[in-house]
């Protein structure tokens, strides 16, 4: 088998490794329907996250189950599944609070952009469809895996409620994610913050009302001068950096709720600030595992149709080209083929 | 009149001053019954928050109605009467929102150490009680202007619930009227750190049913331990230093609800400890507007007796001497009398 190893900044590559097998007995073993680059991917990618050697990639997944270890109990063979990029016993006191992804014995999958992919815990971590969805609804059914699941935890970590004015920082995928996601809880008003004619347009189609180009402080400018002073009720942040953790603060209302969905590089936040700015403040890595059953039921029922977000669809074996035109800013998120 | 003024550290004078008068027609000017001194009075008596010269000190009160601004609708002489620390019009949104400490025409109250008292903004500012309560409730009555009400907007903040486990980090007035506030939302543990013998008593008094002398990475261990290793539900940081918030953080479950209610001092967070920590983060000056008609009913109807959190009464006139006493930890928080 053919596996994506990232061996420094820029130098993605795509090369024989071993094929996965069934090591524990909660394991499973599945063969991969579609996997995607993340824009997670990019940080390593781009250098900003240092690496230990070589390193596989990938986290994002769905397909048929080939095989499952002794001890698994609610999956077979032949069965469609999608899971989180954290697996979870789905258990433990974390998971039955609903943070799957900080799970007890959670590890964190990275070898997903290949052909076939070991998932440890499968029983907590996977969720089967009710049967082999039709070839045109994996790549929503492959969102709901991460980049929508985080979309949508940013929106529920947020507090958007029917009538809710939303702001999303960031226009990648899982900020654009975040714009569906707010229309689906019923915000009233969604303004998203790009510059990119092509995202702008995508995140009209998820349900913005309002666009706009102005970053920092005058973006944020920008947001109170729409909410009339006040601020937003609910801030998505969906980038990770200093500026855009801030940007997201400053346009929240007093009493307001910001999340924050990707690893932050480099923030540290001030203490007196966010004192003074009176948010309520709450993100990490997306319970992905508790959204899943919802998440899956309305790609299959057509209520939404998250894989829009991909732009870019490719062979496997090209993934170095779909690193490399999402961190061009040529395509929002890349969908992989085996 | 006089009135207490701050010169510099530990340098606290009790001097002639103007008698306040009303200056707007919104104001009103009481006379005190009561105030006290606050933790918070301490970082500049300390030295560790810089003073712009002599600063006139104190914003906890409560007393009788001397006279009222032509503007003013719903109080006249002879009411008593509480209020903020931060005045509010009650009507802006950020009022309208619950966050009269973020009122749009805030101002913060600098001058209450001091027979006589100007409050801004008084009808959106000043709660009356239905008659002159006896004299015995005067310093109950008193902390639901800062104390009590923080402690209780700590309690909320951090979603104290029944059947909640909470920690209290800090056992300082706040802290302890922090005990008494989860206990009165349903808490059905609460863990106090504490290693201070009357202050301990005192917390037990107030509801704490464990206490936890262990500080830092130790107190962190002691609590994990207590609560099987997953963490409390809520924790309520009441001290604000950089220490204090660290581990109120690592005291907390996944999905549990951190409060900070003492402005930060030096405070800065990592986002990627933040991110993994997987809490709820809200705080902010206690909008205490919010919740005076219910704390001062619960005061006159005999159900909660925060006052004995005074264990130190002075006549005004020996301020400096109050200022001392909480310094060095030989009275947790003392009442003055005009």
């Amino acid at each position: 088998m053919k596996g994506t190893v990232l061996y420094g900044p820029r130098d993605v590559r795509f090369e024989e490794r071993e094929t996965p097998q069934i090591l524990e007995p909660t394991d499973a073993v599945i063969r991969m329907a579609a996997t995607c680059v993340c824009g997670s991917d990019l940080w390593p990618y781009r250098g900003i996250q240092p690496l230990n050697g070589p390193t596989p990639m990938g986290h994002e997944y769905c397909g048929i189950v080939e095989e499952v270890g002794k001890a698994v109990r609610s999956l077979k063979p032949g069965q469609f599944v999608v899971g989180s990029f954290a697996t979870s016993d789905n258990t433990c006191p974390n998971c039955r609070y609903g943070y799957q992804s900080s799970c007890m014995h959670r590890e964190w999958i990275v070898r997903a952009q290949a052909p076939v992919l070991r998932v440890p815990l499968a029983d907590g971590t996977l969720v089967p469809t009710p049967e082999v969805p039709p070839e045109d609804f994996v790549p929503s059914l492959l969102t709901t895996s991460d980049v929508l699941g985080t979309g949508w935890f940013a929106a529920d970590a947020a507090n958007v409620r029917p009538g809710s004015t939303v702001v999303v920082v960031g226009d990648g995928a899982v900020g654009l994610l975040g714009v569906l996601s707010a229309g689906q809880r019923g915000a009233e008003r969604i303004i998203t913050m790009s510059r990119h004619a092509q995202r702008q347009q995508l995140a009209r189609e998820f349900g913005a009302t309002d666009i706009i180009s102005e970053r920092g402080e005058e973006g944020v400018a920008r947001v109170l001068e729409l909410t009339k002073g006040v601020g937003a009720d609910s801030v998505l942040e969906c980038v990770g950096t200093p500026e855009s953790m801030l940007q997201a603060i400053r346009c929240t209302r007093k009493g307001g709720h910001v999340s924050y969905v990707g690893v932050p590089h480099g923030v540290e936040l001030s203490g007196q600030e966010l004192f003074f700015a009176h948010v309520h403040l709450h993100g990490g890595p997306a319970p992905v595992r508790r959204y899943l059953p919802e998440l899956i039921e309305l790609v299959l029922n057509g209520k939404i149709n998250p894989g829009t977000v991909f732009d870019l669809t490719l062979p496997l074996e090209q993934v170095a080209e779909g690193y490399r035109a999402m961190d061009e800013r040529r395509a929002i998120k890349a969908l992989l083929r085996p």
